[in-house]
């Protein structure tokens, strides 16, 4: 199937017809159709399909030699966040089946195994914590907290797997199956404006996490409440969203407030308490610390109680030099840049020569119903992508 | 069946098990057993149930005489807001029974109809407008407009009357049954801490409504999108809770945001675009009006569009003064005091005369799970309304 046919099977699935974004959700329905999707594709192309124990799925075109060790490791994510595009993860995926289609084409008989990779809940945006099914793999989170994480409808991980036909009891890092993994190279769309030519190649992901902040005040009436009496937990939350603004631009990072649960959210009622998620990056740790720091700081209010939780860090990756000069020079010569976005790659970094490849985004926008590829920087990134694939596998 | 029988067989009904606040909200499941309860309690007294066309519930005692106008109506409410506490609303409905099983134990026959009301949807928790029942037939919102309020899953109210067996195109002032309204006399917990007796009468209720503010900005990538490049309505959102405040503390009124929608509210993406409601009340139309203004005119944000729509306002309720007068004087002497809550007896004080009993409240927490009156304020609350019904039903 060509990339344009796999692209336009994907479309429909889990689009909202009013926006046009995505909801694509780990172990929900669209997601697990886009699973379905992936399995399709894996199987008509006659590859071996391998889902490990934490949900990350893998479909293997094995070569002739009988290896099994030592594979490359291609691939992305399909869950997306809310309202999210088309193209942050789906565009790895697809872009993978097609470069493996070109080079079957063309009659390359690799010497190593190829594998595609489709990492579970890379977005986080069901049970909170990015490139779950990566961390787990690669040992980067401890598997009894990733089973206690809890959706916002109290449904655990746990639960999620186990409705996946998956033990939950079995998660964790696999030392098999990340032996035989020689390196991962990740396809991604580029999140910001940075790259003006259809591809480029990563140099390292900026220090980023989330952080939840908990205000706990006391609910009460909107209309018989003096303002003397009230403990509003909502006051604070604004200033944790001011200050966020301001403690990035002291900083030289970003931080970014995208999501506020307000209980009980009723519009005649002080809210008894408000959860709120702070997402800062930098260039380096220190300025995301001390950013985090001055926001929990200035979210204060009289009678409030704030709490901070760090959900998940991820310090500066620096991704393989070995593996990004040999990529670059198979590809004549491509731009290297570093991301302030994470990624799966950013996770298995730390366990095997990692490296990734973007393509160009015109308008910068991501995680958004209007983010965009133009289809012929799409195929380009087929290309390079096959070009990387043809030359690691040759063992 | 006694007050305290009634009592406990509401409780458990849409109560939440953890927070133990309720979810009552207009013609969902919990709303619906508690209407269902309303009209069991009416039928097992043997009184004439009587549905209007805007969703209310009316049980008819009535009078040997054979009239069947000039009632002397009681009631409340029986939906909630968000996680509301018990009393809000049912103390009154359930009160209204109690009164009424006391006056027949003690042998009373009343001269005029006695009805217990029950109206729809008085906290506007599902459609946004407070009082919904209660304004219809009155006459006192458009019936059009009505019709097309949504809640949050775009549910109208035209779609639920309809799930409930009434006729959309029905609803609107009820002219005849105003006709049969003589006066109303509704009993309700008081909501802040202001009685210090156990019973106590209204004298008014300050000038209140609800307005949405809507922040329209750029929805992006929360780690590869520059500070200088966002449009970003949380900002803007943040800096209306802290105008709220400080306009209130200026003008004397109270400003409260309880309530907010973020879209598409993923932890790693700047939102699109931010809902948000004001509730403002206050002594005097000008001083809410002037808080509104404020709180819009500092709700900015560069590249961020504000827009701000009046979902419902309510002017200054002066109640009957020679119904208040007569019910102070049938009890003996009772405190007289103003409420910043509204109460479907503020809209229907405009076509009839109209009069409130409050039942004292310890903490003057309301709208929350620890909203609370004592038992023994709760008994002295229904000898109060039987003795004013008592006075006002000999005709």
């Amino acid at each position: 199937m060509a990339f344009e046919d796999m692209w336009a099977a994907l479309l429909p699935v889990g689009r909202d017809r009013e926006h046009g974004g995505y909801d694509r959700f780990a172990w929900t329905p669209p997601e697990l159709e886009c699973r379905d999707w992936f399995l399709d594709e894996a199987r008509g192309r006659g590859f071996t399909v391998e889902r490990d124990a934490n949900g990350n799925l893998f479909a293997w075109w094995l070569p002739d030699n009988g290896v099994r060790e030592d594979a490359v490791v291609t691939g992305s994510h399909l869950d997306s966040v809310p309202g999210g595009g088309a193209f942050d993860g789906p565009l790895g995926v697809v872009s993978a089946f097609a470069a493996v289609d070109l080079l079957r084409e063309r009659g390359v008989r690799p010497g190593r195994p190829i594998g595609i990779a489709a990492f579970a809940e890379e977005e986080g945006a069901r049970f909170g914590v990015a490139c779950l099914g990566s961390r787990l793999l690669a040992g980067a989170i401890d598997p009894a907290r990733a089973r206690g994480l809890t959706d916002r409808d109290g449904v655990s991980v746990a639960d999620a797997l186990a409705g996946d036909g998956l033990d939950p009891g079995r998660i964790g890092p696999d030392e098999d199956l990340l032996g035989r993994i020689g390196c991962y190279v990740e396809l991604h769309v580029e999140q910001g404006r940075a790259l003006t030519v259809p591809v480029g190649a990563a140099s390292s992901i900026v220090p980023h996490g989330r952080w939840r902040f908990d205000f706990a005040g006391e609910g009460n009436h909107a209309g018989t409440t003096l303002l003397a009496d009230r403990r509003d937990p909502m006051l604070a939350f604004a200033r944790m969203v001011l200050a966020a603004r301001d403690a990035a631009e002291r900083n030289g990072t970003v931080a970014t407030v995208g999501k506020v649960h307000v209980t009980p959210g009723g519009v005649n009622a002080i809210p008894s308490s408000v959860a709120a998620w702070l997402d800062s990056r930098g260039p380096v740790d220190d300025a995301v610390r001390r950013t985090v720091e001055e926001v929990h700081r200035a979210a204060r209010e009289d009678g409030v109680e704030v709490s901070v939780a760090e959900e998940s860090y991820t310090e500066v990756v620096d991704f393989d030099t070995a593996l990004r000069d040999r990529m670059v020079e198979a590809l004549g010569g491509v731009p290297v840049l570093p991301t302030g976005a994470g990624h799966d790659a950013g996770i298995l970094a730390s366990r095997v020569p990692t490296a990734m490849l973007f393509v160009r985004n015109p308008t910068g926008v991501s995680h958004a119903p209007s983010e965009y590829a133009e289809p012929d920087d799409c195929l380009a990134g087929v290309e390079a992508l096959a070009t990387v694939l043809k030359d690691l596998a040759r063992g």
